[in-house]
């Protein structure tokens, strides 16, 4: 692929990715993505030619490894899993109070929208959700939390923080992250082996 | 209204409230809800002036209340309140498995696809997370919690439930809710003054 070429694939990629954070699957069409973009129009089939549900996978692709790079880095910086459960719900509410609350989970939205409808973005969102929760789960783990147990915090963790979102969204305040936040550092301070 | 066009209002507002909650706002038209509705075309616009928006306002109240009914009848016939929350879970596990993953939260989709483009979608849905949300902190405060700490649990157990209700729907398995519905019942036996 030419270094433009690679640009204009980027383009549509970057603002795929925006639009179904803020809107969702449905309400994103290509006319939309194109203009978005500042690609040229020709770029879309010629990089895509599996249309919108393609380039949806690629976007959600890009987002949840993203949001995966959020949450390595702050496990990474953290003393304890527990401030860190803590910090991504802050970091989580404080982005989506500056985007005026257009933005929260880039997946979620497609989740709830479009997973009975295609199987490839279903399993696309699903694999991401189950990184982050492994990546969570390891952190636990480094902590002396059984594989079990660290298992079953994370993926109860990423619940509350996505429905955190939701509600957030929907109250447009961010309190209900930051007392997620503060509820779940209590919680993952309370696990044996730590 | 007469009792034939009652039951076209009913028709259409069922409709709505079954195609919300499986695809959300965008995805819906209204040609597919007369369809679905089986109620003549012409009443849409009759009871409806607002269209699509005050259509999807009053499904988006049915759905709100019968739920509000569910928690009430839950709430109602358990002997505590974290055992309240696990049935709920269950019940919700039960029912989304029931109908293939397409049947979560009736106004999570459009809650983040849709409230930032209608300010009455939005305030509909706030409106009964908050309904919701205080007659689980009421049931609380009945065994014993002081209001504050009841709220916040409150609150918390909603977005817990509504992100496993997500995670459920993506991983087509109810054992995220059913897991959640566990710990968060663990976690309301912990409050203080129960």
């Amino acid at each position: 692929m030419s270094k433009k070429g690679e640009q204009s694939r980027q383009k549509l990629v970057d603002a795929t990715a925006t639009l179904l954070q803020r809107q969702g699957y449905h309400a994103t069409g290509l006319a939309e993505i194109v203009a978005e973009s500042g690609a040229p129009r020709g770029s879309l089939y010629f990089y895509f030619p599996g249309g919108k549900e393609e380039l949806a996978c690629a976007a959600l692709e890009a987002s949840g490894a993203r949001w995966r790079e959020i949450i390595e880095a702050v496990v990474g910086s953290s003393h304890d899993p527990g401030e860190a459960v803590e910090t991504v719900c802050r970091f989580l509410g404080e982005g989506l109070a500056a985007s005026g609350f257009t933005e929260g989970c880039p997946l979620a939205t497609v989740g709830l929208e479009a997973t009975n409808e295609s199987e490839l973005v279903r399993t696309t969102i699903a694999k991401h959700y189950e990184g982050w929760t492994e990546r969570i789960g390891a952190r636990l783990v480094a902590a002396g939390v059984d594989a079990e147990s660290a298992r079953k915090m994370a993926t109860f963790a990423l619940a509350t923080i996505e429905g955190a979102l939701l509600l957030s969204k929907v109250a447009r305040s961010p309190a209900p992250l930051f007392e997620a936040g503060a509820m779940l550092r209590a919680l993952v301070g309370m696990l044996p082996g730590r």
